[in-house]
Parts: structure tokens; C-alpha cells; sequence
């Protein structure tokens, strides 16, 4: 990958990670014997979830507070092809930003490690009547203020 | 199919029937070539809301007055396999009962009209705090009156 | 259960036990905040691919002997729902049979050890044309031969 | 969407169209009551397969030739959100290029006829033994010229 998915300015804080592991299902492989390539979003979701969860910032804890936090884009670059019952890892990386957004990427990789798959998704927040809000939430400032002191590393 | 899935007692009104149309899509199939079999609660689903739609028993009129029917059994039968493009068929049968529960039976055919696929699901009655109801709502035993005074054919 | 799924003659074989462990997923969650019916299908398959690969009798191993083992019936009995991120686990049972079939139920259980969902599955076995098998194929008897003689357990 | 996602060179011919309807089940809302992002891939390839079938160059077009086409790219923008038993309109535009790849794009719209979510994917074109192609195979070539004099509008 030549082109970042994302560019954060000079001096900001390091992606925050999160890895997981995970295995072909049956039911995820096509005719043409690989991951049909619309199950990568379960994928992604799988890393996704781990890291929000991990750092307190996941889809119940943004509905406690009244905000939702739906995804905006989605992309997958599909680099090499996974068949059942291989074993991989996604990881995912929440790339720094002030905004009302979480702007994530994805990597995926297989059992020799190569990169089978990347990608990112972007997620605006919403106030609970779906309005867009420009800037982040209170508990979610907290989270940039720890993070940003390294307190999250 | 020689034992009935589900027996009436005589003078009982016959089922409430309504048929679908569907194509086997890409991501449906396995790398057998045929239908995943986990994809078959889609199908049935799909009449089952053709149904219940049609008669006013659907989902959300279950939940306008504070009900839900989960699915409490699901039984399927694979006779036949379905593959990629296949057009298919699904007819979902509602058959009588008085009490706090849906019996619906679903038959599959393909193009040729052989029956691929049978099967049912028994959904119970739940109130608002999920307790089993022992009677159907009184919505519900309105439209069990009008089935059995023919005013549904 | 009162009435068990499967009944073997006295004398039979213990079935043979694989556990899993599973989270539910977010896209795995209905409307209603509960994992949608037909996902149970893909919990059901993972336990089998875990019990069926731990034997030497999985997918593949078919496969490379010319047989596959279709799913000709499957039930599913839901007793308790499960919501977003609960953990389960699934234990598949293969029960003792010396035909040409393969009778498998599966238990799930929540954190706190209730029974939440049962049911079965049951695999026919067909030679590379789809013709229905009488007896097991050979590395099969093989395999009950194993079972019988307590060298599986 | 101010950026196309394809940019075609002057004079070249004009996009492929096809569009189909569809409605959202059940099993394709999440939780909050929305269809899941992920959900969008299928709904797409349901578009793909109903323009590629009507012009010759489907799934089944191309494994014949012994090419296979998987997906290379997918992004898909969430505009509006769909709700349980919406139905909605999918097309399918195919842009020109002579090059060994697929470029096609999707644009989803509600019963308002307002859009609701837009993407692309891009599909390369691979032999039977996976080497991507830097041409594209003769049949396509054909279609490609069949396309160029108007003869598919």
C-alpha cells in the first residue's frame, strides 16, 4: 500500500492497535472456493469491536450516552484470497483525528503473514435523533485527552 | 413427506397459504456448489413475512401491541439440492391452532417443481417482559375468528 | 430435553464430545436484540467442524475419498435467547450409528451455564455422482471400528 | 457525490445500466434498527449478476473461458440508512475500459427515489490459474467491441 488510507498531522499521537485472530468458516467461502468477499466486513467488525471494547469506546458505550456511531464508508482492498479453514489475523488501527469520527483501518493477514486483505471504514456520530453532531462527545474527548497523553499506549 | 409435520384436529380451517419466488444467489452457495444449508431460515423467512404481512399478523403488528413471536423450533429437510441462478419457489403454510402459537410449514420447489426443501417453525407468544402468554392477544383471536369463519380465503 | 434426539442400542458407543467456545456478534443480532434464528446453523457448523477435524472425519477428508456428506435434516430447539457479546459455548456430540449417516447434536450454553439452544443435524453420505451410500465407505468403518474399540475417547 | 468514482477518457462509451429492486429483510437490520453496513455487498452483487447475465459476461460467462474475475476493490457510501421492509431500487453501471478489469458502480435508492447509498467495486480479471491477465480474453474483447458500436444499448 503505496497511499495511506489516512494522514494524520505531524506530532499527532500513534494509531491506536488491537489484534485478533480468526478462521475460515464453512459458510464464508464462495464457489470459488475463497471468502466471499462481502464477509470481510464480519472481519473488520470482529477487530473492530476488540479495540472499542478494549478502550471503552464501543457501540454500548456510545449508546449510554445517547449517541450512535454508524459507519459512513467502508473499503477493502483484496490483495490475496482466504480458503476454508485457513487461520488469520485482522488487525485494527484507529488513526488519530479531533473530529466527531473514527476513522479505523484494517489489515488483514494470513498464517505465512502475508497481507491478504486491507481496508477502512469511516464512522460519523449521531445525536439520538440521528443529527449529525460536529464535534465529539464528552465521554469521547476524555478518550482523545487520554490517549493524546499516552495514556492509552 | 408421510408424517404431516403438524395434525389438526377435524373441522379445523385449512391453512393460510402464500407462495414466493426467489433466486439462488452467489454468496448462498457453499463450495459444494449447492445452497449453504444454514441459508434456508432466509428462504423461510422470506414467505413467513409474505404471509404474515399479507394476513396482518407480521412483526411489527405484533409489536404495535406488545408482543413478540420468536421462533422457538426450527426443523428442516433437504431433499434436494439448489445451485447458483436457480429459481425456486417457497410457500409458507399457516396451519389452525387456538392457541399461543404460529405453526408454519414451508415447502421449496424448483424450476421443474420438485419439491427441494420442507420444513417448519413453531413461534411462541411473548408479552413486553418476555413472559410466555398462554392466550393469544385479543388481535390475535380476532384474526383467528375470521380464519375460521372463511373470511380469509 | 426429555425425549432425546437420537437413541442408540444398548451397548453402543459414548458419543464422541468436542466443545467450543463462541461471542455473539454484532451483525448476528436482530432487531428484537437477540441473535437472529438461522444464525444458529453457522454455531451448529462451527462445533461440527471442530468435533469432525479433531476425528480425521471432516469435510475434506471426505472429499479427498470421493463422499460428501450432505445435511439431509436439521433441528433447532431455542430455549433462551442470546444478545450482543455474550460468550457461549457449543458442544457437538456424534452419536453412534453404524450406517451411512452421521447423527450430531449440539448444546449451547451462556456464562452462566443455562442451556440456551439444542438441536441436531443429520449428514447423509453420497459417493462423487450424488448417489446415496448404503454403508459407510471404507476409511469411515474404519474410523467406528476405532470408536468401538475405545481408541477415540 | 461531487467525485465520480470512474473517469472515463472523452468519447468513450456511455455506462452500462441495470437496476433491480429489492426489500430488506429481517435478518439484515442490526440492532439499531438499520440494515447492517455490511449487508451492502450483497445487495450490490445482486445488481452485478442481474447486469452481467443480461450482457453475456457473468460468473458462469467467464469460468467457461477459464477466466475467473474476482473483486479487487469494494467501497461503499452510507448515505441514508434503510429500515425493515423498505424496498429499494439498485443499479448497476458499468463504465468503459479496455483494460482486464470490471469497473462498475452502484447508486441505491428508497421509495422516495432518494439516494441512499452509492459505491464501486473493481474486478480483475485472473487465468485458471490465478495470473491476473494484462489483457482481456478474447470473448470480452468482443463484447467490449459489441459495446463501442452501440450494439448493447
Amino acid at each position: 500500500m503505496i497511499t495511506p488510507y489516512f494522514t494524520t498531522g505531524e506530532g499527532a499521537p500513534a494509531p491506536l492497535r488491537t489484534s485478533m485472530s480468526g478462521r475460515v468458516r464453512f459458510e464464508e467461502v464462495d464457489p470459488l472456493g475463497i471468502v466471499w468477499h462481502g464477509r470481510y466486513a464480519s472481519y473488520f467488525e470482529d477487530a473492530r469491536v476488540a479495540l472499542t471494547d478494549r478502550f471503552g469506546i464501543g457501540y454500548l458505550d456510545f449508546f449510554e450516552k445517547g449517541v450512535v456511531a454508524p459507519i459512513r464508508t467502508l473499503r477493502v482492498d483484496y490483495l490475496r484470497p482466504l480458503r476454508f479453514r485457513e487461520t488469520f489475523t485482522v488487525e485494527a488501527l484507529l488513526h488519530w483525528t479531533e473530529t466527531a469520527r473514527l476513522d479505523m483501518e484494517f489489515v488483514l493477514r494470513n498464517e505465512a503473514r502475508e497481507v491478504t486483505t486491507t481496508g477502512y471504514t469511516v464512522q460519523v456520530m449521531l445525536d439520538a435523533d440521528w443529527n449529525l453532531l460536529m464535534l465529539p462527545p464528552p465521554f469521547y474527548r476524555e478518550f482523545l485527552d487520554r490517549w493524546r497523553k499516552g495514556g492509552l499506549a
